[in-house]
């Protein structure tokens, strides 16, 4: 089965992938405003870090387009979700689209946001590739969250990693964190090797340990929401457990790190602004109560993985190596400091 | 509000508490057949180490009230559920009671089964005092699953030295991992805290990373299922993740073993037969399908945390301290290896 694309520019409108409703239903939202873009990246419609740039970047073509003021649009879908960098990145592109004239070109707003899709879906594939040449024949590699192609504009990252090395004959299993609250691993990331054809099993995220100590894992690798200045990590929640269970049992961790994902600007983890996300994300699943009730919770979405658990980042430019403060210093990253 | 207990014995039958109802109802089934016990411990109506040894031994009474053959009940409820010795230790106390008559003594089971009951009231409370003996003042405890009182035939052990150490003003924060794929920690441990007025929080197994990180824990407390000659701990999923999430923040690691749980017959970790539970655990949540259609799982229930990683056994005895084969060898425990 072909996977759908994130989202797809109609020609007036965007179509959204409603990530929300997978694996039940692929149904495509059409967001004519740039607040129906940012509501749908705040709810998690769209997820992944690099599909919510896209879909922000999209968000100001809709907001050009329909006459609004681009200074609130900007603020309104920066502010929708706070942690991944790449939403920032990708305004940051269309900021400078915009120039310096006082009047707004729709089409080259237009422009700026297909080139940034289109650019994603070369340099994943770029990052798959490197990724791919770490991995062993008959290599058994174990995934947190969901970093798939609907995760990005193009093959994914991390997931993409997986689903090449299967394609190309290397890979004998995939290991899937079900990746509480949201289950993405459960739901999104199964969905889709089961469509590519990939063998993989879920398990719980306590279960990674015990799956490692039985020799059953060969490497790990996830994907980033941000990628601080000396090579922290802020990633899903459970990212952190991982790589601290990996490192116990000298496992590999990999990180999948577009060059839109890291943050130079940011010092460390500790300054990276972790989003805490509401309890019934936890208390309920699925709509239904499956903790006592009034039960207290606390709902990090992400946690910040120290760089020097971080056996190596994929990226677009090629596999990084520590000292990760120098070599992320000397990444060619356009607009960034 | 007053904790049910985990059953008891009307005179003429067993009524157990229905764990799987709760926090939602609090109702008891009237069991008269030691199937029905088996079916009840391996459906996890009632769980718990503690717990299902002593509905075990009523069990045998029921069997025996009937006129079953005992063998054959003995065998059944043995084979309910491999992975928790308490079981088959509290079994071997029936067998014991039973003597070498050729004929069924039902008041002597009877009193048997009562007497395991009421001894683990007593020992329960032994283990409760040696662990609130090693919480400070202000202490904040992370808890994995579920051990409190309707685990036992007491207050509880894990959960039960949290209750405690809030009761005397110890206890700053109870944090509890919910402990998928059952989820006992959001819903059994977080509605038994509510129960007692004790302060907690609920959080993602894959958070307790980023807590630690952040300095809001000074000790891990959790139960077992089995804990073999060496030390090696066998207990619910997830555990050995924590163990070595706490060690990675040199956080003190204490497991409550009370002695029916040790099991010196087994060398070391690697002998304990895992139970691997049904995928709809995981792909289900509250009946509601929560995975990708056909997606494999994997779903172990327990895991083994060497036993390098415990800081400290936490008996009925006493606290006990490495080098826990010697230490472990010397306890006084009945019909024991």
């Amino acid at each position: 089965m072909t996977l759908p694309p994130s989202c797809r520019w109609s020609g007036d409108h965007l179509e959204l992938l409603d990530q929300r409703q997978l694996p039940g239903a692929v149904v495509f939202m059409q967001l004519r405003r740039w607040q129906q873009v940012a509501e749908a990246i705040s709810s998690m419609a769209v997820r992944g870090a690099p599909a919510i740039g896209i879909a922000a970047a999209w968000g100001v073509v809709l907001a050009a387009r329909s006459g609004d003021d681009l200074l609130t649009a900007f603020r309104g879908l920066r502010a929708s979700r706070p942690t991944a960098v790449n939403l920032r990145w990708a305004l940051n592109r269309m900021q400078a689209a915009m120039g310096s004239s006082a009047s707004v070109d729709v089409e080259a707003l237009t422009d700026a946001a297909a080139a940034l899709q289109r650019e994603d879906c070369v340099l994943t594939q770029r990052l798959v590739d490197h990724g791919v040449s770490l991995l062993a024949q008959g290599c058994r590699v174990l995934h947190h969250c969901h970093t798939g192609a609907i995760a990005t504009g193009g093959v994914g990252t991390a997931l993409g990693v997986i689903a090449a090395a299967h394609a190309r004959g290397l890979l004998r299993h995939a290991w899937l964190d079900e990746t509480r609250p949201r289950l993405q691993g459960a739901a999104l990331s199964a969905w889709e090797l089961g469509c590519l054809g990939v063998p993989c099993t879920v398990i719980v995220d306590g279960a990674s340990g015990l799956l490692m100590r039985r020799g059953e894992v060969d490497a790990v690798m996830v994907g980033c929401d941000r990628v601080s200045a000396n090579g922290d990590v802020a990633n899903k929640i459970g990212t952190y457990n991982l790589a601290l269970v990996a490192r116990a049992h000298g496992i590999p961790f990999y990180v999948c790190a577009p060059g839109s994902s890291i943050d130079r600007a940011t010092v460390d983890g500790e300054a990276i602004t972790i989003e805490e996300r509401d309890a019934e994300e936890i208390t309920h699943v699925r709509g239904m109560d499956v903790a006592a009730p009034g039960a207290q919770v606390w709902n990090p979405a992400f946690d910040i993985t120290p760089a020097h658990l971080v056996t190596g980042f994929i990226t677009e430019f090629g596999v990084l190596r520590p000292p990760y403060r120098e070599v992320l210093s000397e990444l060619p990253l356009p607009n960034q400091l």
